[in-house]
């Protein structure tokens, strides 16, 4: 079997990251990626990103063309297609598919970086939906929704965003959250008050979404039990995301909000694995800087960790833990 | 007196990086650099850059320049050479001196992001050595030590790395280390074993440093208290670095290192001040990628923070704290 001192999972910004400094730092390393490029998320983001120090992109598609060439041109060691059956912490073994071919790796350390995808509302109508390709961004595909209802779900600054952004295309907005008050920064929610094209229908929840070529009316639920129905266009949903910690959920310690629990280094409850980006971290405080941050630091830890154990200077390790 | 919601001191990496997420987050902000341009230690770096992310850099210099240009293109507002003579943490009130004209600024939050510098060895002749600007980069000062003697002072990875450097660059080397073992990591520690022109002398200090117009010779002193002399052409000093925390030290708890004690978001013991970068950072965990992080989470926390102030949402608050 193949041995590895550092197995990366997730080929985002973090798994990338960590893969950089690990070649810097001479770690013997290998990222595997379930899908068929690197980046993760990044190709997601349809807004320009302007909080990146040093590097602006017009979206995160050309962001993660200038990740995907730094990782290259740094010579680092990657497969994609490459799904994780199994993790084995005992013996510290991944069992992995890549094309049709199963094989099995040995690792002295694993650093896991799978991100967070969208959180669903596990209602009926949701999957077929999502499953049509009904999967919209607010701030690229706006304009085909100008003179079309729409339903915007959630409370938070991704939801009012979207929100403000499809009204400003003339789209007839539904914003629709299952609380009273919104989570959102202030500056959106005085905004989306003062649109005459949004409506606010706060304290109710969607039970159904309806449709089958494309979506066609919503079911909903307001806290006084009282049922109705909205003929919409599109459903955007913007409850939040969901880590994606499903894998690993009985090999380390999760938070209740599906968050790996970690401490400052990057160290999860299982000594040998670690967790980096948005996998381990609220999304509040998400973002590229501190996914990158996250991962030098593990890097360096495992990078110092391992040369320790080869040279067996145990007093030095037990002292630079913060 | 001008009140600004988030004062910012500090223009490295990490002060850019926040003043940058707080223009992107709409939080009234201002950086105050002591110098007379913006980037803190980065124009020191004499290497190429290959450890953050989707930047290549030759060296620090080139760096620094793309973050300045970023910073200007966000529109985020600073004051150069501006130095802080005080700070009131009861009245919130820093006093400022820019030019010869003396200040007083009210601030909400203060982030202190002034970084660290090198350790000195505290020695009689070193501060006049650092006066005649004897102060050498091994990586871009390297050949003009060809057949001359230099001693570098230090066991960590810096030192070794620069004991390399100048050997290859035919110097000759004296490595000088208080203790008996390296830091560095064991590659270095190999390579410096191995070459003739690299002599280690271990459990040893340097007691003085002579010399007129230039470094001379250099007395020492073993750990069995034997003391002699060395003659040298140039002392390069690489015992570590020295967090600039004095300002703050009677304002904020720090440790016995002097790095400032923060909690995962960056906050220090007083509620109303924060700390990012080098200030707060073991050097060992020190990168830019690690001080923009930081940044990010600071300024997202403190945007959080003021909206929430403005609309008392506090029950949101005490919820999104790690």
């Amino acid at each position: 079997m193949k041995h590895i001192d550092v197995i990366i999972i997730g080929g985002g910004p973090a798994g990338m990251s960590a893969a950089i400094w690990c070649k810097r730092l001479g770690v013997d390393h290998l990222l595997l990626e379930k899908e068929e490029k690197l980046g993760g998320q990044l190709t997601q983001i349809h807004n320009e990103i302007i909080d990146y120090p040093g590097l602006y992109a017009k979206n995160g598609k050309v962001m993660q063309q200038e990740f995907a060439a730094y990782f290259h041109n740094a010579g680092c060691l990657y497969r994609l297609h490459t799904k994780i059956l199994s993790i084995d912490a005992s013996s510290k073994t991944l069992k992995i598919q890549q094309e049709n071919k199963i094989e099995k790796l040995h690792f002295h350390y694993l650093v896991l970086a799978m991100g967070s995808g969208p959180k669903l509302l596990e209602v009926p109508g949701e999957r077929e939906m999502i499953a049509r390709g009904e999967v919209y961004s607010a701030t690229a595909d706006r304009y085909r929704f100008k003179n079309k209802v729409v339903a915007v779900v959630g409370g938070g600054d991704r939801a009012l965003e979207g929100a403000i952004l499809l009204a400003d295309a003339d789209a007839a907005v539904y914003l629709i959250h299952r609380s009273e008050n919104f989570k959102a920064r202030s500056q959106y929610v005085d905004i989306v008050t003062k649109k005459e094209n949004i409506k606010i229908i706060t304290n109710t929840r969607v039970t159904s979404i309806h449709g089958e070529q494309c979506v066609t009316s919503i079911d909903l639920l307001n806290n006084k039990e009282k049922a109705f129905s909205l003929k919409v266009d599109a459903v955007f949903l913007r409850i939040g995301s969901k880590p994606n910690s499903e894998l690993v959920k009985s090999l380390v310690k999760v938070a209740e909000n599906e968050l790996i629990v970690t401490d400052r280094i990057g160290q999860t409850s299982n000594s040998a694995i670690y967790a980096i980006g948005d996998i381990c971290t609220n999304p509040l405080f998400s973002s590229i800087a501190s996914s990158n941050g996250q991962a030098a630091i593990v890097a360096k830890y495992l990078s110092l960790l391992l040369t320790n154990e080869q040279t067996s200077k145990h007093k030095f390790i037990s002292k630079f833990k913060p």
